[in-house]
C-alpha cells in the first residue's frame, strides 16, 4: 500500500467500533498515512505491506485520535484573577461588579484589544491544550458584542490556526451577553445579531457555526430562536449554551434546529433529552465550569446515556467560569464529578467532540479516510488518561500526518 | 555586597511579612544569591551594590520561593487506573478487592519492585511537580510494610534527590496499613513498627520523620501513640494522617507530641484545632484526596484560620485516593473546594509547607539566609497561580542558586 508514514508497534484506541468495546482497542496495531490522511489503522497482522514509508516505532505506546476541544472561549483579553481573589475574600457579586469585574470587564478589555493582542493573549492557552495532544479546537466569539469587535475576535481565532499547527473551528456567539449600548433593549440587540452580524460574518466566511446563551441571565428562548433562524438562513449550523443555570428549554429548541450540540445541560429535563436524541444533537458537558462555579446540580448523565445521546467533554476555557486549559483534566472531572465512564470520557474528547463540530467524517477516530491527527501516549492503559490528575503522558502529537 | 547571581527587574512575593500583606509583595525587587543562599531579597531601590555577579533580568516577572509539596506518596509501584475504570462502571469495593485492587495491590507491586524500579516509576511523577516549580518534596514510605520493603522505599525516595535537582525529605509511614502477615494482629504489627523498624531506619538515617494512619480503617489512637513514642525515642519528628474519615482525635495526639503537621483533617473538631494551635502543628490540607474520593465534609478552615493554625497544601500524590501531580492544581482546589484565600493557598505551598517539614528556617520564603530556591513566573499577579486550572506559567526554576 502506498503511504508516506507508518507508526508501528502501537496499541490503538481507534474510537470507531460499535458494540461492547466502543473504544475499538487494538493490541498490536499500526497506523499508516498518505498526504496527511490515514490510509490504514488496524491490526498489524492484517496490515498490507507499506513500501518506502518513513517508519516510527511506537515501542508499545498507545495511539488515540488527536484530542478535540469542542467548546472554548480561548480568545479574550483582560485578567480576572483578581476578581477570583476578591471573591475568596468574601466580596459579593455586586461588589465585584462595582470594581468593574464580571463579563463586563472581559468585554471592555476585548473591545480595546487589537487582533494581534487577542492572538498573543490566546496563544499560551492554546499551547497548553496542544501540549496535551489537542489537534482541533473550537473557538467562540462573544466578548466583542459589536460587529466590528466580534469580527476581530473571529479573525483572531482563525489566526490561531495559522500561528500553530492545529485545526480551528470558529463559532459566532454574538448573543452571549447584552452590550451596554443596548441596555434595556435585548430585542434590539438580537435584531442586530440576526439581521446584521450573522449575515455579514457568514458572508465573510469567519464563522463555522452560530451559538447563543439561552439563559435567565442571557437571552430568552424566543430571542434565541431568532438567532438560530438567522443562522439557518445564512446556512450555518448551530450550537447552544443551554440549561446551565435554569431550564429554558433551550436544548429542545436547539434540537428543533438540528443543532450540532447543546452545551452545559445541568438543568436539562427528560423532554430535552428526548428532543436531542431524536435530532442527533451532541450533549457537550463542561465539568470545568461545574467545578469552578461550585455548581451542585449534575447534568442528567444517566438519562443521556439511556437515550443514546452522544456525550462530548470540553474545557469551556473562559476567564469567568472555567479558566481551564487542560482537556485531560476535563476528562478526569467528567469521571470524578459526573461519574462518566472512562469510555465515555475518551469518546467525549475524540469521536463525539468531532461530531459536536460537524466534523465526524473528518476527525475523531482512527480509520482510513480520516485526517491523520494522532496523539501518542506513554501509558499502560487508556484509562490512565482519565485517572491521573495534572499529569501529561503525551509522547508525540501528529497533525495531518506530521 | 558579595554575591554570584542576581535576579533583577522582578516582582517578589517573599512570603515573609506578617500583618495585613502576608505575601510580602515587592513591586520592584531584586534577589541576590551567594553559594546557593539568598543574601538579599527586597526592594531594588534599597539594595546594596552587587559587583561582578551574573545578572538575570526577569523583565517584570514574579518570583516566589520554590514550591514545596509537603505530603506525597510518590514512591509506589503498580497501576490502579483499571480499578478507577471498574469503579466508574459501578463495581463495589468488594468487587475491586476480589480482583486484587485497593491498597493491597499497591503493596504487592511495591514489595516485588526493585529500588531501581521504584525510582524509575516515581521520576515521571516527580518531573511533573518539578515542571511547576517545586524545589522540595516530601516522600513517604508505607507500601512496603516490612523492614526490608520500607527501607527500599526510603532508599528510593532518597535516590530521587540524586536523580533530580530537588530537595527530598523522607517520612517513614510503616503504620500505613496492616500487612497480610499480621492479619488480625494489628498490635503485633505496631510492635514491629515501634520496636524494630523505627530504630533500624532511624539508625540508618533513612527517615527524616515518622507518620502513621490514625483512622477507623487504619490504626487506633492507642496504637498510633506507640508509634509516636517510638519516633520520639529515636529522635525523629512526627506527622500524622488524622481525621480523614472519622474523628479519632489523632490531631490532638499529634499535637501532644509536638507534631510538625496533622494532615487531611476533614473530621477535625474544635479541641483538635485548639491543641494544634497550642503546639504550633501545621494543618496540611489535601484537597486532591477530598476531590478524588468525592468527600463532602470540609475541613474546618474557618476554625483553623481563627485559631491561627498555619495551613499547608499538598498533592498527597498516591495511586488510590489522589493521583495528583500538580501542586498548582492543589492550590486551585484549596481555593475552589475549600474556599481558602489566594494568600492562604500561596503560603500553603511555600512558608507553611516548609514549616510542615520542620524546614521553616531553611526554605519557604525569600529572605537573606534561606536557600536560594526560586520559582519565576510569567504572570501578572500571584493570584493567577491559584486561579488558573491546568495551566503552568513557570518561566524558570532555580534551586540552590542555579
Ligand atoms: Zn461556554
Ligand atoms: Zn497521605
Amino acid at each position: 500500500m502506498q503511504c508516506d508514514r507508518v507508526w508501528t508497534n502501537a496499541r490503538l484506541a481507534t474510537m470507531c467500533r460499535d458494540g461492547a468495546d466502543r473504544l475499538g482497542l487494538i493490541d498490536k496495531g499500526v497506523v499508516a498515512s498518505l498526504d496527511g490522511r490515514i490510509v490504514y489503522a488496524g491490526p498489524a497482522d492484517s496490515a498490507p505491506t507499506f513500501a518506502g514509508a518513513e517508519v516510527h516505532d511506537c515501542e508499545g505506546r498507545w495511539i488515540t485520535p488527536g484530542l478535540i476541544d469542542c467548546h472554548t472561549h480561548l480568545i479574550h483579553a483582560g485578567n480576572r484573577a483578581h476578581e477570583f481573589e476578591l471573591r475568596l475574600q468574601g466580596a459579593s457579586y455586586e461588589e465585584i461588579a462595582r470594581t468593574g469585574g464580571g463579563i463586563v470587564s472581559t468585554v471592555a478589555a476585548t473591545r480595546t484589544a487589537s487582533e494581534d493582542d487577542l492572538v498573543a493573549g490566546a496563544l499560551p492557552r492554546l499551547d497548553a491544550l496542544i501540549a496535551e495532544g489537542v489537534t482541533t479546537v473550537e473557538v467562540k466569539s462573544g466578548y466583542g458584542l459589536s460587529l466590528e469587535a466580534e469580527r476581530r475576535m473571529l479573525r483572531a481565532a482563525r489566526r490561531l490556526g495559522e500561528e500553530r499547527d492545529v485545526g480551528v473551528t470558529t463559532t459566532f456567539l454574538g448573543a452571549h451577553a447584552l452590550p451596554k449600548e443596548y441596555a434595556g433593549n435585548a430585542d434590539g440587540y438580537i435584531d442586530t445579531v440576526a439581521q446584521e452580524m450573522i449575515p455579514a460574518l457568514a458572508g465573510e466566511g469567519l464563522a463555522d457555526a452560530v451559538d447563543a446563551f439561552c439563559e435567565s441571565i442571557g437571552f430568552t428562548n424566543a430571542q434565541t430562536r431568532r438567532v438560530l433562524e438567522a443562522a439557518r438562513k445564512a446556512g450555518l449550523p448551530v450550537k447552544l449554551h443551554a440549561e446551565q443555570l435554569s431550564n429554558q428549554h433551550g436544548s429542545a429548541l436547539a434540537a428543533e434546529f438540528g443543532a450540532l450540540s447543546a452545551d452545559h445541560l445541568e438543568w436539562l429535563d427528560d423532554e430535552g433529552v428526548a428532543a436531542m436524541a431524536r435530532a442527533g444533537t451532541v450533549a457537550t458537558l463542561l465539568p470545568g465550569a461545574y467545578y469552578f462555579t461550585r455548581e451542585t446540580r449534575l447534568p442528567p448523565i444517566a438519562a443521556l446515556r439511556e437515550a443514546g445521546v452522544p456525550m462530548a467533554l470540553a474545557t469551556d476555557c473562559n476567564p469567568g467560569t472555567s479558566p481551564l486549559t487542560s482537556l485531560l483534566l476535563a476528562m478526569n472531572m467528567g469521571a470524578t464529578l459526573f461519574r462518566m465512564t472512562v469510555e465515555e470520557c475518551l469518546l467525549g474528547v475524540t469521536r463525539n467532540a468531532a461530531r459536536a463540530l460537524g466534523m465526524g467524517g473528518e476527525i475523531g477516530t482512527l480509520e482510513a479516510g480520516k485526517a491523520c491527527d494522532l496523539a501518542i501516549w506513554t501509558i499502560e492503559t487508556p484509562a490512565e488518561l482519565v485517572y491521573r490528575i495534572g499529569f501529561n503522558p503525551l509522547h508525540a502529537r501528529i497533525r495531518r500526518g506530521h
